[in-house]
């Protein structure tokens, strides 16, 4: 068998090993260069026009995993065993307009001013004729949320290829979610709102129930 | 150096290697067996409570990607060159009364009778009250579509780990895409929509920018 063979072998074993974990050994943390190798995949994950319109929060403290969890049905377990518990938030105001996107393009991008005001109407017809994103507040925070399930994906991929198990959780109420978070200051006066959320750790036990999946001819289309 | 550290440094590399390739050597093709794995690791993606809620479309006919180029253009050069072209397609009906997801829960789920008129209810609150999916048809394909991008993601991260280059695209017209997909009997009666595309194969040449990305500092916030 070629390195190759080997690679893939081992990226598809992680795909089987990882599942929601729904209650984590509390005993067992992940190591610090381990969680922040972890991050690390979600920052350096790719976004539409390159917006990178997503901020993480790491909840580590107790009372505060407490109240999340008054409003999250679907985190009961995982806040109060997971080693690490991700609160993915999205931008609100990722439009290309906007003083996020504007201060993203010319101190991160490193985007000279002229090619800036080149693309701003090309950005603008993007967001607003091709994708329809201005239809309403939702559909923008939709778009921008879509591109944190890009980092969802891939944090908790990069975790099962290390042995490190992890559950995506959408089971909470957006609204009390984010008017704890806002109680906090975490929203950054609304810019964000949360989108996911993602429990890290090591498994209590292992899934009673094997991996289901519709079939790879029900779910791909040729067209030759 | 232990094995997990060089997995984990093999994986920050892919990473790094990942950019959105826009012009692919047109000469160098993806092998089927390559291809098969990163269509698998799209197929075995998590997704929201399971609904799988997505189809990969792809299109090698020359004609048919010609129709797409006319009406996408952030795909220019990745339809006229890409190795293997992807459309990901979201479903319209992923609520949890409808007909897929019923006949996913029981044929491919296993799930009993019984247990899937407990879960409907909660699925209801879940979807009607928490997430608020009922707003718009948008808001629900909008989030089958967030699903959509976790299997995007991981087939991007697979493919730059076995050395595979790719472009996330979604510079195109939705309603034209659809309207194309719709009169090639692609959408099942409505019941799919485009979410977004995806081109693969081999560089024609390194990108001349750096990749850039917000420090980890601005991306992530500690909540001890």
């Amino acid at each position: 068998m070629t390195n190759q063979d080997t690679k893939k072998q081992e990226i598809l074993s992680a795909f089987n090993f990882r599942h929601a974990t729904k209650i984590f050994n509390p005993t067992k943390k992940i190591s610090n260069v381990d969680f922040t190798f972890i991050l690390e995949t979600g920052r350096l994950s790719p976004s539409s026009v390159g917006y990178e319109p997503w901020k993480f929060l790491v909840v580590q403290n107790k009372e505060f995993r407490e109240k999340l969890r008054e409003v999250s049905w679907g985190a009961q377990g995982q806040l109060q065993t997971a080693s690490h518990f991700v609160v993915i938030l999205a931008r609100t105001d990722a439009r290309y307009d906007s003083e996020y996107v504007q201060q993203l393009q010319k101190r991160v991008k490193n985007m000279p001013e002229d090619l800036l005001e080149t693309l701003k109407p090309r950005y603008k017809i993007f967001q607003e004729e091709d994708q329809r994103l201005f239809e309403s507040n939702r559909a923008l925070f939709d778009w921008a949320s879509k591109q944190t399930y890009i980092a969802l994906g891939n944090m908790m991929t990069a975790a099962a290829q290390i042995g490190i198990d992890s559950c995506p959780i959408e089971g909470f109420n957006k609204d009390k979610v984010n008017k704890i978070l806002e109680s906090e200051g975490l929203l950054e006066d609304g810019k964000l709102a949360v989108s996911a959320m993602v429990a890290f750790g090591y498994r209590a036990e292992d899934p009673t129930r094997p991996k289901t999946r519709r079939a790879m001819e029900d779910v791909v289309q040729w067209i030759n």
